[in-house]
């Protein structure tokens, strides 16, 4: 039903298939109002290309005209839709006036007599002024009431939403509990009070921990979020579907959609919109409209600016630079701000889904930036996984990246004195041998500093503290002398300990070690030991890019499940001759696998089938009935 | 020739007038090859907009074909152009060739024959690697050039270029010298190759040290600048022209200009524009082109992004938000970040021209935000012009503003024991009669601080110590007690000394006070002193306009030039009748003024001819040949 194309963390381009199309998301769902058409759902589809739009089946419920309608001509028909058509229930509506006349049963039923492609469940709206232990009581009707419709879909599929106000545990729990439920999508609802206040700090956290309980494989759709301004974050976080009365509504009342906010028209100094909806038109022609046509110039440059905005992410997903977009768009309110500087509290959730690497340069828009995963999970794995490689460290300043090159006569000298040349860097301390990793040499700062990173670089000398070095100094008090060294050897296995770990690493490193390097820079190529080619290092991230041999090692000597992912026995003569490990073959998988890491795919007996990259994590791999699990690169051969 | 229409700090929106026409600033201008036309000079006129584009002289006198026709039909007819044309010298084919063939008496006389409306000088290309006493100089020879030019240029403008590569006291000295030449427009030239080398730490530093040497009523052309990622940054630091080859010499390499950096076709993943130039086209159609249409179709995307983002720069200057879109804008590149960060090294220039008050309230962006002059001013202000008015001070935690409102059984609670409520904000320590002005009241920080924002408020506590208060404790443990208090007089006198100093208040504020309130919101409206009503305080800044009867005071009390602007005497008779102070009729003023001060308009005798607003500060109403001086709210009468 639901697959993934590419990923960039949380966020990802998916493809969502119904009975009336595939949905190509993140997508937004223009809302129609089946009375009255701002934008007739044909132009919809044909001029701004929306594949699926969401009506009330609740409004249609309450006229006699349209009922009938609807339920002998059937949705599309009424609507002149080609596409998908989602129905919203009359929660909306209970949260605006305070009930509605229907039951969960008859809306769930009436949804599916009128041909509505995804129905959604009469869930209770949790208002954010709510108690607890209110919230509580109503996400157990909610669930109930989900499960009841989730079992009398038939081909109609069913939207289960997430409540509980403003309560993450809440809205975890009641998100896991939907994980057993036959439920196809997830809108997030209650949340459109918390934009209207621009609470978007508990927003994310409203967010983060509905995706912390939901299973992977559905998508999920931040119900009422229709302004361009919040989608990229929203995408970064993991939404999937959007949807948008706005467009129409803020239209009617003369309301502009701008990425940096909305604009009364009557407060608007400029037009200075060369949308398809306004070119050729000032400010003062755009006044001059009729009520009718304004509000239709309107709504249509309302769209086109969601649809820009949707496209410009979709296009920094595929580069991978989907945060510096939203850092960017974060700057438009200092809610917005706040939001971002939410995402602080939740790295540990982000970093399980952080790819280990990109093909892009890190840019830092500003201190928010330090909430990056790559931050943490450099911190993490340098206190975890470097081991010394002497037992003195000469500490250098940030510098030109890679500080090798930079430093390259300083670092020499130190290094025959029998020292760890160590740059204390907006990361933290940079020993010599890690210096050319993502994201420490693919990343760009700016000259001037900030507090944050000066903080950050103070406390590296601490950091470099706990690793034990009996001697620490400062670069430029090193004296001559002549102790061996192998800075390939070095380089290496700290890369191959920050990657594997230092167990996995001790393995593969054993024996006569050879290292092949480019002959242009010198950089390290392919890892030999004792005449086999286990590692080769990726000039793009300077991370290893395992071997089949190296795997063995890994095998041999790693027990358990370090970097595994188990494949089902079907799949086991494919995926040992190379072919790719698919989602709906993958028993079991390391939970410490992010994704593009190295991984082993291996049979129910831990036998070794192939290397390759995962794209994916553990809870993913398992819930996801299609799309790649590992990218395998090479596999052992037939088996 | 050049008049501001609008300003917001260094920006500015004018006018200048050529004699072919007005040109509307900020602009750009587009650079035309005379050789080949990507988009005709009509095409920018008509379909663009453009009121004035560059070509080069020095091409067209070097082809003999062109030399001759430019010669006889002039440049309009060459070009099919109806706006104005300026042309440049052949400096920047000297910077990339090594030297041209031509002398700077050549090159002048003959940008007057074909009819240049704004001739170039031949000025020496300070190039950034340069050493000092080299380009000291090339600045010499340059200025030489400069004078010449000016001598013989007739009816032909004059651009006169700053030089001095990257020494900022170099660009001061250059940029001053020419303050006495007959010069019409200033470029900043040999920047071109710090932008292409990111290096806009620099241009900063280059820019500014140009704009404190040069005369304000010119316009100034950043040469070589136009990329859209620049040009809000450029603006902000007071730049009004612009011109581009880029956008037709990337559209000839494939490269596309986005606002958040530049692409090349073949790196692009997705095509998302809807401009005119790209809609309808997909990446792959784009890329199916030949190559003269695909050429033509990116050179007029290229000029799209272009317009759109002065367009946005303009409707940005008008609201008084252009800070928030260059902070915006320099998250694009860490090195655009940089260059933000920069600003804070400016503070004393930039605060000079920095508005008393804006319309809006200040959005926070980040901790760059800090390098607005409005934190400066604020702390400077607190530091010279507040006096406590009791002996102890009640500390208070950043709150809701106004801190007055959110806090105000608080507030009431400790001022009955004697003590004055201090708030420890982002700004610095707010004492509760400053709580409402301009941005204390009219500023939206994010909900999670910075390390920045955090140091400052700690530091608030030892500046409210500088202040002598003899006890000073913490909101929570405060007793109640009952001394006298009056916190309408306190408010008034606090926002009088803030804003006119102190001695200028204490003139104001005798004998027998009273306040008109606002009946709804209890804030005040009026301040009577005497009977007579002497201040008015604005319900949108929290600050005073300045009446006829508190000026008279001010005269009487403060001599010297606090807060005058002395106007020559053939405007007195409308001056005091309540019209406009231009500059032409400026003759001193104070050089403490800053725009939207309240200001005293006076005879050459320190007679009140009236009150009202200054636009301009000092140096601009005396360089200004058109334009406000100062919006007049009262005059005395007849004199």
């Amino acid at each position: 039903m639901f697959e993934i194309i590419r990923r960039d963390g949380l966020a990802r381009i998916g493809k969502f298939t119904t009975r009336a199309g595939v949905l190509e998301t993140p997508a937004l769902l223009p809302v129609v109002n089946p009375k009255i058409f701002t934008v007739t759902p044909r132009e919809l589809h044909e001029e701004f290309g929306f594949e699926a739009l969401i009506t009330n089946s609740y409004i249609i419920r309450s006229s006699e005209d349209l009922r009938k309608r609807a339920q002998s001509e059937g949705l599309r028909t009424l609507l002149d839709f080609p596409g998908i058509v989602m129905t919203d229930s009359g929660t909306f509506q209970s949260h605006m006036y305070g009930e509605v006349e229907v039951t969960n049963e008859e809306i769930i039923e009436f949804q599916k007599s009128i041909g509505s492609d995804i129905g959604t469940v009469l869930d209770i709206f949790t208002e954010p002024f709510w108690t607890k232990s209110e919230t509580a009581a109503s996400i157990d009707v909610t669930l109930e009431r989900t499960e009841y419709a989730a079992s009398v879909k038939d081909e109609m599929m069913i939207a289960g939403v997430v409540q509980g106000s403003v309560y993450p545990d809440l809205r975890e729990m009641c998100a896991r509990r939907m994980r057993s439920m036959d439920i196809d999508v997830h809108p997030i609802g209650g949340v459109v009070p918390l934009m209207e206040q621009y609470r978007y700090e508990e927003l994310v956290d409203v967010i983060i921990s509905s995706k912390k309980g939901l299973s992977p494989d559905r998508p999920v759709h931040l119900f009422g979020a229709g302004h361009p301004m919040i989608l990229s974050l929203a995408v970064l976080l993991g939404c999937d579907m959007f949807d948008s009365a706005s467009y129409a509504k803020f239209a009617r009342d003369d309301r502009i959609m701008f990425i940096d906010g909305t604009y009364r028209l009557e407060d608007m100094l400029s037009l200075d919109c060369k949308c398809p909806a306004c070119i050729g038109h000032t400010l003062e022609t755009l006044k001059a409209l009729s009520k009718d046509e304004r509000t239709r110039t309107i709504a249509r440059h309302n769209l086109y600016e969601i649809t820009k905005e949707l496209a410009l992410i979709r296009r920094y997903i595929l580069e991978g630079r989907l945060w510096e977009l939203a850092e960017q768009r974060c700057r438009a309110h200092p809610e917005l701000l706040g939001a971002l500087r939410k995402l602080g509290e939740h790295g540990e959730f982000l970093e399980r889904h952080e790819p280990l690497s990109r093909d892009g340069a890190m840019f830092y828009t500003g201190t928010e930036t330090r909430n990056r995963p790559v931050f943490r999970r450099y911190r993490e794995r340098l206190k975890e996984r470097y081991i010394p490689f002497t037992r003195k460290a000469a500490l250098f300043p940030e510098a030109g990246r890679p500080y090798g090159r930079h430093y390259a006569e300083d670092f020499r000298r130190v290094r025959s004195s029998g020292f760890t040349p160590v740059v204390l860097s907006p990361f933290g301390p940079v020993p010599a041998e890690l210096d050319e990793i993502y994201p420490l040499a693919q990343s760009l700062f700016p000259g001037i500093t900030d507090a944050e990173t000066d903080a950050c670089v103070k406390d590296a000398v601490s950091l470099i503290r706990e690793k034990g070095y009996e001697e620490i100094i400062d670069m430029n008090s090193v004296t001559d002398g002549n102790e061996i060294f192998d800075p390939l050897l070095e380089r290496a296995l700290a890369v191959a300990r920050y990657q594997f770990g230092a167990e996995a690493a001790a393995a593969m490193f054993s024996g006569r070690m050879e290292f092949v390097t480019s002959r242009n820079t010198g950089k390290i190529r392919n890892v030999i030991s004792n005449g086999e080619h286990i590692l080769s290092m990726r000039a793009g991230d300077g991370l290893f890019s395992l071997r089949i041999e190296g795997a063995e090692r890994m095998i041999a000597s790693v027990p358990g499940e370090h970097m595994r992912v188990v494949v089902s026995d079907d799949a086991i003569p494919f995926v040992s001759e190379g072919r790719n490990v698919f989602c709906a073959f993958v028993k079991e998988c390391d939970p410490e696998i992010r994704p593009m890491e190295e991984v082993l795919a291996v049979n129910g007996n831990g036998k070794l089938l192939a290397v390759g990259r995962a794209m994916l994590v553990r809870d993913e791999m398992l819930s996801f009935k299609k799309g790649i699990a590992v990218k395998v690169r090479d596999g052992v051969g037939k088996v």
